[in-house]
């Protein structure tokens, strides 16, 4: 049932949405200022089911597309996200009935609200992965037969283009080549669909895990409960069921690089009390953590870095000496896990040479 | 006044192209056979004034992108031509009317040739340069004030974008970024124009040039007569007016990469009777020829490297040691040597700090 969204949800979502962008996503907190100054001009941000959208009404996703290192330096204004979407709507010779997320985890969970408080539309509560991931290919949409194209993508300074593309994964090239080119990030809007299309290729209530995350952690604090044990026992009611923590310790290396439009590196912990290390391997999103070379969690399933004192989201960009980490592992829900959803974005669609096994298979290893 | 083009004129008209494309602008030997192709198939070429344009036609250029490096390998099969063509058809809501050049030097005269013929379509007899150039923005049209986008550029391979860029310089960096992915060739359709804007911004009748200077070499041959003798005299009565022999030596050293989608690189000639040593500086095209240092010729002004023995033109992907050339130079019509035009394609448009200096006035330096 559809709901408006409040100045608490919004930070509650915030939160969430950098948990669930498993350290890459870009920091929702940048998006989240963009929203509030649309809902301090009176906009509203309305969320509602697939299941509410009527039948045959157009839906686009709109998202921004660039190197989480790069949005740290150089803040979205927010004027592309329209010129993307009404270059989509022009493109099909269509109205949007509704927006909705391609992506729930990291800022993008925060561009369609704001999209959706400019243009008065709803914002669909569900998104293509659950998560964040570095490539636009990487979505349950084209998993389930959508293109991705015709899409449009935009910049900050006037510039639109409408790529048609043979698949998705040549449409990712091209707009990635233009997102260098438009300064590292730009505003897109891809796979559109129809209402069944939505409610069969998507990830449902996205947005409303993303403020139930938020709101765990934030009464978990106000509780002085621990927080941990606080979202695992949340996520057991949900699509993602488990929850767990792999590892706690200090940040002792960091190397991270800007490449190809991507922030790609790896981060060391050392745990507090004895000399276990873990690695963990990202491109924008963590994608493996090993312990003494031995796989604890891997990609799609979630690894999230957050603080240990407060549970509080620490993004790859943000990875410093010395921060004392929490790793904690999330699993993805069962529409992520199938052969064809695996080849896209599991290890193989990110170069990783180790197997998909998911994290419940792993924890007896973790645990040892 | 219009004429279907002959068989022997597009040999001679793609021989001339090769002339004006400097070192550059794409081989048009592989265009030529597309061309072939077409009128063995039994379309025509139509060539038209660009004053048989009726008043508010729509006319769409066409030419192709990429470096004249990567044409060798991987020969164009035409079949996106008509699809960039099309998509910016779609995108303006009209039919074109006509097709023209936006650069009669090498590869880039065959292109819309072909397109004529694919699709029934006249050819104006017209372009954006009289030559050829490396860059979309180096363009009369632009430089007189048309916008070189809504462009399209269409892949091969069934991609198509439509690019609507806030300046021609970032449309040529949007453009450039999608060919690389694109494996380094593409096909565009940029600079849509009315008649009277054709009329107004182009270099006229350039392709009927470009098969003069291919009829003079091909007549001087037959009659053992002196090919740039042949080609100055001929050059007299045009808008080019001034042709002159620069240099004549064997290659001794040729340095070429291709980067950012461009060939860029130098040669040096040394001659024959003497130890003079011209140094001759390239991106895709020839930029600028120096003796001892000196400049003898720069761009816009035209610098061509032609075979001694039958002044057939040499491209700068197959200049190799120990050739024979003759280097040639052309003064550029007086459209392209404005203050405008030389800020845009004159040698600060190529990050060079030479001052331009008009072929006619450095004469005298080269004849010492």
């Amino acid at each position: 049932m559809g709901y408006d969204l409040t100045l608490r949800d919004l930070h509650d979502l915030a939160e969430g949405a950098a948990v669930l962008g498993t350290g890459g996503g870009g920091d929702p907190y940048i998006g989240r200022l963009l929203v509030e100054r649309e809902m301090a001009a009176g906009r509203r941000v309305h969320i509602i089911d697939a299941g509410e959208l009527p039948d045959g009404a157009l839906v686009l996703p709109s998202s921004m597309m660039g190197a989480p290192t790069v949005f740290v330096e150089k803040l979205p204004s927010g004027g592309g996200n329209v010129a993307a979407f009404r270059a989509l709507e022009e493109h099909l010779g269509r109205r949007a009935h509704a927006v909705m997320p391609t992506e729930c985890g990291g800022l993008n969970s925060m561009i369609p609200l704001m999209l959706g408080a400019q243009l008065g539309l709803p914002v669909v509560d569900a998104d293509g992965m659950g998560r964040a991931f570095p490539e636009l290919q990487m979505q349950t949409f084209g998993v389930l037969g959508v293109s991705g194209s015709p899409m449009a993508i935009a910049s900050d300074h006037g510039d639109v283009c409408v790529i048609t593309a043979g698949d998705n994964k040549r449409m990712e090239q091209l707009a990635r080549a233009l997102t260098v080119q438009m300064g590292g990030a730009s505003y897109i809007s891809d796979y559109p669909m129809d209402s069944a299309e939505v409610r069969r290729t998507s990830v449902h209530g996205t947005l409303s895990l993303c403020r139930d995350i938020g709101r765990t952690l934030r009464e978990a604090r106000a509780a002085h409960a621990d927080p941990f044990d606080a979202l695992t026992a949340m996520l057991a009611g949900t699509l993602y069921s488990l929850g767990v923590v792999l590892f706690r310790g200090k940040v002792t290396d960091v190397e991270r690089r800007t490449v190809d439009g991507f922030a790609r590196g790896r981060a060391v912990l050392r745990a507090i009390d004895s000399d276990d290390v873990l690695e963990l391997t990202f491109q924008n999103e963590h994608l493996v953590a090993r312990r003494d070379g031995r796989v604890l969690a891997i990609v799609p399933d979630l690894i999230c870095t957050l603080a240990t004192e407060t549970g509080a989201p620490v993004p790859t960009e943000s990875l410093a000496y010395g921060q004392r980490l929490t790793v904690y592992a999330i699993s993805t829900p069962p529409i992520m896990r199938t052969p064809d959803a695996l080849a896209c974005f599991g290890p193989a669609g990110f170069g990783l040479t180790d197997p998909y096994v998911p994290l419940e298979e792993l924890l007896p290893a973790a645990r040892t």
